[in-house]
């Protein structure tokens, strides 16, 4: 029996990829319910299901999580909510507040990441908004990008030695800082060259990360979805810095 | 003494909006701290104060809620943290839970507002990108609009006879969902007078919010600002539909 369901587009690492790390680097069990073959109840037909088949609250979209009877969506609120379960968060309130409303924060960041290669609509293709993606990706990568990343460094810096975002253990925000520094990396490598030298403290939280024990190990497994040109970071070499 | 302040731009609804009608709506003291005069602390030099000077974490941006020796930043965490001590949610967990996704969800609508009108940057005129703006206002109206909306709909028909998105009462989140609709009717009133008629449920919350003794006093008042073309719900005729 396993205690939690996660469903998210089984192709691509996006959203969900928030929701796996924190599973993996937790080393609890789940199941990755649309990455199952159809006739064992997964593919994306799972997904549809949980959308549009619940009798409380249906989800806007996925990342969705099933437990306890309960369907949550929206990822800071799913991470919020399995934080304490998961042991990827302090006891006291004050750090849980903290905690959500730098998730929070991440997702903004997030939402502007995959605008970069969709700024007029989500159901167009790439190859239809390509002349604006240029013109966002030049603000996005001038001012945007260093404006979050120096956020969370200082975020870093105000917690002291700990070299954790929030207490001094891992929690699930750090993990999502990894993931958003190996993501910009693999879509704007020439940018993130350049501005990485100005946030030391987040390059050493991403390698601590990467180095994590079960999160290696997830790393290195086929488990982990390799980035591609679906998901929410997308290496177009055109829209990176000269 | 108050217990409450709020730091928000002073001359716009915004983001700060939402929290400012759940206090308005509880009947509550707050201080609009932007709001006061620069000799009293105000103006908007207060709020870069804060986002400057705190201990703890610093906000990424305004709205930011100062209660009880903390600073709260993002809307729904805001909102979430108020909603009990207001008397503004349920207080049951899954009630709690259900009305922080919905709120997340409409923090996700409200993106796509802003870019409708800023899909480059935000930090570029409107008039340095109407062009793509335009492009993106027809699926904005076409697509996005119709599909939030019948999603709040949809939630209040399983919600049964209560007329509110959450539990028998009115909450946090029935107050965002009002402050959605006017500014959308504000903003592109040919498209909403067209989606309007498809959603009954989310119109008559919007109408029974709306004349709320408390709220209905706000509105009326002058701590109310006016919609206008610095905000999130901008009525730029050339963006509605024909």
């Amino acid at each position: 029996m396993v205690d939690y369901e996660l469903y998210y587009w089984p192709s691509i690492q996006g959203r969900g990829e928030f929701v796996r790390l924190a599973f993996e680097a937790a080393g609890v069990r789940y199941v990755d319910v649309a990455r199952l073959p159809e006739n064992k109840g997964g593919g994306t037909k799972a997904i549809l299901r949980v959308l549009e088949g619940s009798d409380g609250l249906h989800p806007f979209a996925p990342p969705i999580l099933k437990t306890e009877g309960r369907l949550l969506a929206q990822t800071p609120h799913i991470l919020a909510f399995l934080g304490p379960r998961l042991g990827l968060v302090p006891d006291d309130e004050q750090s849980r507040l903290d905690a959500l409303q730098i998730q929070l924060t991440i997702a903004d960041f997030l939402v502007e990441v995959h605008d970069v290669h969709h700024p007029i609509a989500s159901s167009l293709y790439y190859e239809d908004q390509k002349k604006e993606a240029s013109r966002r990706a030049r603000i996005f990568l001038d001012e945007r990008v260093p404006k979050y990343l120096r956020w969370l460094e200082r975020a870093l810096a105000r917690n002291g030695e700990s070299k954790h975002l929030i207490g001094k253990e891992l929690t699930y925000v750090d993990l999502s800082a990894f993931q958003i520094m190996v993501g910009l990396a693999y879509a704007f490598p020439r940018a993130m060259a350049k501005v990485e030298s100005t946030v030391p403290l987040l390059v050493a939280l991403r390698d601590n990360v990467a180095s994590h024990r079960r999160v290696a190990a997830y790393l290195g497994s086929p488990r982990r979805i390799p980035f591609n040109e679906d998901g929410l970071f997308r290496h177009y070499p055109e829209l990176d810095k000269a």
